[in-house]
């Protein structure tokens, strides 16, 4: 049983909500479809497996991989949406990149944060994925304008949802996701790519301590450059750090020989932009 | 100018204290210097670099490699004792470990988390190193019995500091730390070893993380086994997680194929035991 937001043209975008790390609270469901319905260019569907619980998921792995399983293979789904970020969505990251039914690759899949090890193996496997904002933000301040900048891209391929400045092949990670990904099953090519980094909720030293293990990896240093996200609700160092994020990141760039590329409008909050990762022609 | 413990029986142990992360306290320098001057086996030199202060460090950079540098070409000296963790010996550890003088193969390293980067990049160079209390854990409750652990270790080989369940070659780091240098220039061979995790300070969804990127990687899949210390000061999960840390250390074990070895006498706390790598005998 899914709840569908009705469409006033056809053929309406036909996309799906699945959560493989966190549950959707019911709040955020309810204005999502709100949302959609107004919008009336796409068709919601919100997957059952979304309210699920179990300890900090949406459901057990089992039930959050069949539900994700169950919409790459849908032949009526033109579109995967992750609900939510937490943390839960590496353990079921390669099952489900892999035996990926042909219909899998005829969809996008849309999300950010904890959705990075989701990211990493399907565009791997060759799928399309983008980061862009999901339907929890809705409840952000602010956060409509979040949902209908996904549904924008989404719907549409609208340019104005793009991370403004993107001018070639780009991925974007939260920074710890990637470094928690890095030589695991799921780590993909970033070979001339701008890879856009963000974090949330982290001391500084771990800021630190995180590029230091990026930037030292062979496979990131074939990126074109780095650019830095929003780095929000930083926890406190005691005491105080001896610089900022953006000296961090510059730092561990200049230490690594990696371009620094500045700044990037993507973040954990409601004006987080989408970053199409590149499609593979192979 | 170094504070120096005079010794009663000759040849006493010469033991160097540098701070390649954090800084010591006044408090825990005191402390130490007169257990070691009751014991009267060892002679401590805590280097003046212990005591400096750069934001987060226990000095610049170039500061903190200096004075450990310094200590490892000193022929007066036996061993290197790190201060105490933190966060920061990965900002030097590569430097530290590259041009090593001939003296420094004569002496043993002794301290554990954040030095943990120093004892990879030490131990895949050939030096002798030793997870162990360290002079800060003077301060905690029951500190004086974690530093003389650690000092009849140093001076005579105590077999009473050893993790009691080691049989056989073994590493031990902080699981955080060791996510942090695998495929940095600074992982070393894990081949065979029994491979002692513990942690502190973190929510146990980051214990599953960090387990989940662990055990994914090709080095890490060669340990004879894993065995879990105690995870401390656990911050809180919302919801609470799905199970404790001992069932995500199993989990992620038999997903992975590793040998769980069972609970390990090791932690951030007072009972912290030694655990010698295996010195290479290339």
């Amino acid at each position: 049983m899914r709840r569908q937001a009705g469409c006033s043209h056809k053929p309406a975008m036909r996309i799906a909500i699945v959560a493989p790390s966190c549950r959707l609270t019911e709040e955020a469901a309810e204005q999502v479809h709100e949302i959609a319905r107004r919008r009336g260019d796409c068709q919601l569907s919100i997957h059952p497996q979304c309210f699920m619980s179990d300890g900090h998921f949406a459901g057990p792995d089992k039930a959050r991989l069949a539900a994700l399983r169950e919409m790459m293979a849908d032949p009526a789904v033109d579109a995967v949406w992750y609900a939510r970020g937490g943390y839960g969505s590496n353990r079921i990251a390669e099952a489900a990149a892999a035996g990926m039914p042909e219909e899998a690759r005829r969809k996008i899949y849309l999300g950010y944060s904890d959705a990075g090890f989701l990211h990493a193996g399907f565009h791997k496997a060759g799928l399309e994925v983008a980061w862009g904002p999901m339907p929890q933000d809705v409840v952000r301040d602010g956060g409509e304008a979040a949902v209908n900048r996904a549904l924008d891209w989404l719907v549409r391929r609208d340019p104005e949802a793009l991370e403004p400045g993107v001018d070639g092949p780009a991925m974007a990670f939260n920074l710890t996701v990637l470094s928690n990904l890095l030589g695991t099953p799921l780590e993909p090519d970033f070979s001339g790519v701008d890879l856009i980094f963000e974090d949330v909720g982290e001391h500084l030293y771990r800021i630190d301590r995180s590029m230091f293990h990026v930037t030292a990896s062979p496979a990131i240093r074939k990126v074109r450059r780095i650019r830095l996200g929003r780095v929000s609700d930083v926890l406190p160092n005691d005491p105080a750090f001896a610089c900022d994020e953006t000296a961090i990141v510059e730092s561990w760039c200049r230490r690594s020989g990696i371009a620094f590329g500045g700044r990037a409008d993507i973040g954990h909050d409601a004006a987080n932009h989408v970053v199409p990762f590149p499609v593979r022609n192979d």
